[in-house]
């Protein structure tokens, strides 16, 4: 199954290019903090394991986090062919994707200049079904490389039963803005400056673990 | 300004109780991972520091990431007067918020039985703001506590100027669900049970670094 080990196509080297803005991506609050930069964007979408996925349903909004992977310009979704939200996003429902990286709390000497250190990314648009075979082994394969660098290539592919219960949808990066804040507190000014309480920042980190094997595995960790 | 300091009075006590199943909490997918207790639900929404709240506009639906707290059977958010997001809630419209804890990454011997060890909760409602100066700082109090035990205490509370800027909603915890997934990869059978690769998880944490102190802040942490 080499078609599933194979790299997508699409160019995947970070592209220092803004994104056009459209009423949806204009930041509206603390524009300074923004960015419609495709190097920007598609650092943050790398560096996070899932998303959030918020779509329209009859009874009102409905947000689902799930596992991403960006290549080149796309992102792409997977999950059983029978999930309710792949269906409606296949069926071409307006999307937005949020991925969030919490860098750090920040503590402020006032209540309300206490704030949070993040990178963020919102994407909108539409999904759109990949049921080509080749492609959707491909999407699947940078899935899992999200996962450990080369997993794709360390387990068993899909096959065609596998493969035709499973639904991958595509959504072109095209309409995204990112959001960053970062560094210490805004300064407290005037009497504030001299109150006696800490400021400063409490740093968030995201680490693995050693890995655990599963109960019937007596391979080592190859990583 | 002790009003700042008192705790919301709502009982915090977590109730092992089951939410009334709603078609928007009715579990589709993999429903035995999921849970409509209380206390399951109480749990994740107070381990997690932030949600992404789903919303529609205008352009179609929107995914904002931001902080939270949680009080007895509340939730509440808070920002600048100004935000979009915000006045979108305080007018009714139906919200969704999501919570997502990531605990591990499962790897299978197959491509399609790999999958994430995860804590999740999505709570649906609609957002009432609160004006009152009395439970608008009580729940100020709560999302500073979050940040560290009792922060609330250790900063200068919002003066009136400060809390007429700032918006805080409360949405109630009534229509709500909890997803799980935990444990080892499921159990490859048959000839894949032999594949020669490595399967098991991959643990991953959320820790505090040590704080660092704001340029002008001479002040040891007090944590």
């Amino acid at each position: 199954m080499d078609l599933f080990r194979t790299p997508c196509e699409r160019d995947s080297a970070a592209m220092s290019t803004d994104l056009p803005i459209t009423p949806r991506t204009r930041l509206r609050r603390k524009p300074a903090r923004g960015s419609h930069d495709r190097a920007v964007i598609d650092a943050i979408l790398d560096e996070a394991l899932i998303c959030h996925v918020g779509f329209a349903t009859e009874h009102g909004p409905c947000v689902i986090p799930t596992s991403f992977a960006r290549v080149g310009d796309r992102l792409y979704l997977h999950g059983a062919a029978a999930s309710r939200m792949l269906g409606v996003l296949a069926r071409g429902a307006e999307v937005c994707i949020a991925v969030t990286l919490l860098d750090g709390l920040v503590l402020a000497r006032t209540a309300l200049h206490h704030s949070v250190n993040y990178r963020s990314v919102v994407v909108f648009g539409q999904a759109v079904p990949i049921e080509e075979p080749t492609a959707k082994l491909a999407a699947l394969a940078a899935l899992l490389d999200r996962v450990a660098p080369n997993r794709s290539a360390a387990c068993r592919p899909p096959n065609p039963k596998e493969l035709a219960a499973t639904a991958v949808l595509e959504i072109a990066i095209a309409e995204a803005s990112a959001k960053i804040r970062s560094g210490p507190p805004l300064l407290d000014d005037g009497e504030d400056a001299a109150l006696p309480y800490w400021a400063g920042i409490i740093p968030l980190h995201t680490s693995r673990g050693t890995p655990i094997n599963a109960p019937d595995c007596t391979l080592a960790w190859p990583g």
